[in-house]
């Protein structure tokens, strides 16, 4: 089931996303509310069913989407696919012994169709395609086998860096933290659909150009550790999110790198969990 | 004014700390509500003033607190208070370019009397006493003349930190984001309180023995700046907290320090802001 958080003259209500692309209204609010709630999810999936026929539903085209969730914690982790090593040579030879994880703050989260604001302020901007995972049940202490137990689903997030800003100091946190920086969606993928997580396929596309492709296979801290290693330090609730990392960029394209500006486009494509197209923009906004 | 967030049975409430530690009521709901709001603090105010004789309010100390406001962000600033130089050396020398700056997460955040819970896994825990400001007018772009502007107030925070953990990789986020790591309170003093924010003695007390302490005045970058530089990345919004580093540890303390155990307390104390003390506990809570 794909769910959307989409807005309303009335605020905010989620939808069930038919295979046509139609989507079929469940409730007011928004999604982190239902996500830990199984009978409100088999709820609006029968009634998506019943529904499924009907051709007088908007087109989610015609939506204004909201970011699915709007998490209280938003964690990302750094370096987490292999690179590539020649044959023979052992792949988890460079593997950190922890994942490396950092915060971004409440004010990045757009929706998937919003662009992202380039900053007034110098920045050297670059994208980060990435699968985003979303708690369903409270995770403290979780087993790695349990871990995936406690994930509602899946959607695509774009961790959008300032570069010369997360160099300033020994911490990422200004670099990642701009507001806008951070595009969550399109929808999220309930976890019954995806039979298994480390076999997906990140792709990032920028203007056009694949700049990196690369198996969940090759993470080095996989989805379900990630949430067993987290949940040791932190509560993990219901809606927050934990973006997994980004696959490394392809040599031709890191070598081709320039900053993102004004019009361009970066988009991340999963099979199964759709696409995420963000668009960049030079701000207009007046400092307040 | 002092201001505290506390507990009834009702929820949160707000009330105003008369000079003889009675607290008149104000309203239900959060402080955040209300710091960027001016006439709702001279209401509040003016109200408390007219019942400043009221020896039928509660006394503080019978209240339950709650953090003074639950932001939206907890910013906190690494390295910011320089050591001590010999005489005629540079005491600037070691100045970093820029403020290093990291997130502590939701889940951390506790009220004044709260215990700080030992995890349950290994961990090498520590304390950090630190001034907090809150912002009370959303930020953006501000100039450093206008930053200050937009502090409601200051109010004391205990940066508790797994140092071990805070190692396991290049970003502080996990060893500084446990589970009640974050003790804030006792109450929001308001700015105008406070005739100079670089000009206040910070100390920190560990088991009765300080620990730290130190001038606001050898800060690196002061809170103007912080709200300034912090402004240029993100829209800091009312209830907001940056956490504006901890004073150095004096050699004596620094070398006989062992980790934070089950029934330790650390007070953190600056004149005009009260004092801050937190006790240490080990869990009981199973892991669900």
């Amino acid at each position: 089931m794909r769910l959307v958080t989409y807005r309303a003259s009335t605020g905010p209500r989620i939808g069930v996303v038919l295979p046509d692309d139609r989507v079929h209204d469940v409730r007011a609010g928004t999604l982190e509310e239902i996500v830990g709630d199984a009978a409100a999810l088999d709820g609006a999936r029968e009634a998506a069913d019943a529904a499924s026929t009907s051709l007088d539903l908007p087109r989610i085209d015609e939506l204004e989407l909201l970011p699915p969730v709007r998490p209280g914690k938003l964690l990302c982790i750094g370096y987490n696919y292999r690179g590539h090593v020649p044959d023979g040579e052992d792949p988890t030879a460079n593997d950190p012994a922890y994942p490396d994880v950092f915060v971004k703050t409440a004010n990045v989260l757009i929706g998937p169709n919003d662009p992202v604001e380039l900053p007034q302020v110098e920045a050297d901007v670059d994208y980060e395609g990435e699968i985003a995972l979303v708690i369903g049940r409270r995770a403290k202490n979780v087993t790695l086998d349990a871990a995936l137990d406690h994930v509602a689903g899946y959607t695509l997030f774009d961790d959008v860096t300032a570069r010369d800003w997360q160099r300033h100091g020994s911490q990422f946190t200004l670099g990642k933290s701009f507001d806008t920086f951070g595009p969550l969606g399109p929808w999220l993928v309930t976890a019954d659909e995806i039979a298994d997580p480390q076999d997906l396929v990140v792709e990032v596309e920028r203007d056009g150009v694949i700049t990196a492709r690369q198996s969940t296979a090759t993470m080095i801290f996989p989805m379900a550790f990630l949430v067993h290693h987290l949940s040791q330090v932190m509560t993990l609730e219901p809606g927050d999110v934990i973006s997994t990392g980004t696959p490394q960029k392809l040599p031709a394209a890191a070598e081709a790198h320039r900053p993102l500006a004004d019009g361009d486009a970066v988009t991340v494509r999963v099979a199964g969990l759709g696409e995420l197209t963000t668009r960049f923009t030079t701000t207009t906004e007046d400092a307040r």
